[in-house]
């Protein structure tokens, strides 16, 4: 739908989380403010700075929680991402999943609209291309080293030889070594918050003796970025890094209250879903909530509560006990109390609508256009966000 | 992004699979083609109609394959896209969701506009729904009652009480009762083609039961539909059927073929994507393509051989035998061998490119705006069709 087709809409449904279409996405910005307050509040005490990831909202207007008028620092998953926040004004964007590259010229042209870009790398390959790529004169986005710090996806380890062969390169051809980054991705394999500050610290600990590596060979190397949701929470000493990156902690979902990173009740993104159907016999109730608007993401089914494809709540969001979203087909959503619980399942007949919790709310609001916005204080749906999609 | 921005971007790329951005959306239309014929060739042989799915392609371009200047009829998962096929002069609908109380309204919309549009219920309440909406005289949708064949999701058994009860306040409120419409949704726990003729009987025998039982009531009931994809293609009687549905057929995926249906040459839709680094000490590809462009559907994990997030081909679409994406972040995907086989990585420098086999269609094409057609002759990309999305 394009931008003015969703506005129309908006104009033209009722604004309740009693009459909106569903299924809809819903955020409740009381919860959303208060998670960023909290995150700002932990690092602000540990003397660092915060360059959020949007990753998980891809909207301009959640981002205006972060930043009311400002224009960064974020964190973007995609270029798409990059030109879409610079479109909205954010001019200090690092894009942190490692540079394609056949992704080199349309990063300059960021750089070239003026945005401070950060680009990151791990091989000598992407220097060598980036090198080759700034002989024509034209402006460069900074480099970021990525480095591995408990071997969960790429980059390279803080002893490895490749880190200062990589700064060489770099430094050959006179393009901008901006620092190292990392991300402890091990620490989703938490649980209840155990091991946590250690992640934290071991993040930490390998980002700065990377720098320090750099710095010790000659390169400026001042950006040591770290971070992850639940690292960031947990962490308890951050000297040297001089940012922390986010991205689900400002809705949060099952997979972080599983990690033990946040409660239930601050989770801030729901699918508001309507009953369709009931099959006693089997301790079903059947709703218009398949995998097309939960997604497919079972983030929860290694954990020791699965919470299938979501917690249900009652319309205003108060989960009831143990009763989850067990089976999901394209638009059909099977409710079920969790197997091998003693409760039972609520009376909700025919059109009662429902909230469902996501396991993973990057996965499940990239499901939807836009957010449907309440407040906390009751069921009027106060605005209607737009999000981005594609690369 | 708009229609309009889609295809000024169209126009820029490059149109090639060497060239396109990644992550892209391809769609061999040859591989639709041979889909499509062998389905029709199938079911005229068991003279049958055929009103197939379009939820699996969302896309006007994909639907004029199956129906070049017509009209119909099809099925849809969701009003929108009743809507959205409407528009483009499809005519004959069949909305295959248990209708929710709150959509008769935008349901009716769309018979005033001369779409010949029936509708599925399956509890009495939704019958005196429809009955009390059709008080004011204007047209009302025809209505199919959903008959439960397996046991799988909603519907009535053909000998339930409440079969006669439903079509008796349909006939007393003067609606027009089409049929019945069943789906054999447990024929996707079938492997390698064992049970499916079973299936494919069990569900016509149910649907041609609830006809019969409802006729001798009086009641005409003309509609008997039936379908899945698996059970189309393993039907080897129809008697009674006039119609089967079947969706993903025409892309067919890694799960269609763990069941049986298809071979992995017939797989129409893969993703397109590049090679970002390497961590062979890991045993790892890392690839510019995570869950966001893959989906987060595992729809294989449970069958006998695990596919992965996907099957990884060289870029002209041939499987590299037990190369998986094994595992995926949002915009990261991790290649490996598959774990206890034998097989060894195949030589991918950065800035390779791979298409990456989904394991469900319906998913996987739901994180992309559009396909990138190619023809089966080569690495041209001949055309963009566009989906659409949304409730």
């Amino acid at each position: 739908m394009t931008d003015t087709a969703v506005r129309d809409a908006n104009a033209a449904i009722a604004a309740s989380l009693e009459t909106v279409p569903t299924p809809a996405l819903i955020l409740d910005v009381s919860k959303v403010d208060r998670n960023i307050a909290r995150l700002r509040a932990h690092l602000a005490q540990l003397g660092t700075g915060f360059r959020p990831h949007v990753k998980t909202s891809k909207s301009i207007d959640v981002a205006r929680r972060l930043f009311p008028e400002g224009v960064g620092p974020i964190t973007v998953s995609t270029l798409a991402e990059a030109e879409y926040f610079a479109d909205a004004g954010f001019a200090d964007i690092t894009y942190a999943v490692g540079l394609s590259l056949d992704r080199i010229a349309r990063a300059r042209r960021l750089v070239v609209r003026g945005v401070r870009l950060s680009v990151l790398i791990d091989t000598i390959e992407q220097a060598h291309a980036l090198v080759s790529a700034a002989a024509d004169g034209e402006p460069m986005p900074a480099v970021l080293i990525e480095i591995d710090c408990d071997g969960h996806r790429g980059g390279v380890l803080p002893d490895d030889p490749a880190l200062l062969a990589i700064a060489e390169v770099l430094h050959g051809g006179g393009l901008e070594l901006a620092g190292v980054l990392t991300h402890a991705g091990e620490s989703y394999n938490a649980r209840g918050g155990e091991g946590l500050p250690e992640a934290a610290e071991g993040e930490r600990a390998a980002a700065v003796a990377a720098a320090e590596r750099l710095r010790a060979a000659g390169h400026a190397a001042p950006v040591v970025s770290v971070g992850s949701t639940p690292t960031a929470h947990f962490a308890q000493n951050l000297s040297g890094v001089t940012e922390v990156r986010a991205g689900v902690f400002s809705f949060f979902d099952l997979v972080m209250h599983g990690i033990g990173v946040c409660t239930l009740d601050d989770i801030a993104a729901s699918v508001l879903l309507t009953v369709i159907g009931h099959r006693p016999e089997k301790g079903w109730i059947l709703t218009d909530g398949g995998w097309m608007a939960l997604s497919r993401d079972r983030g929860t089914q290694r954990h020791p509560v699965d919470q299938g494809y979501g917690l249900v709540c009652d319309i205003d969001g108060n989960p009831f006990a143990d009763v989850i979203v067990e089976d999901a087909s394209q638009e059909h959503g099977i409710i079920k109390v969790r197997p091998g619980s003693g409760a039972s399942l609520p009376d909700l007949p025919i059109g009662s609508r429902v909230r469902v919790l996501p396991n993973h709310a990057c996965a499940t609001c990239a499901q939807h256009d836009s957010y449907h916005v309440v407040d906390g204080t009751g069921r009027a749906i106060t605005g209607q966000w737009q999000r981005m999609r594609g690369w």
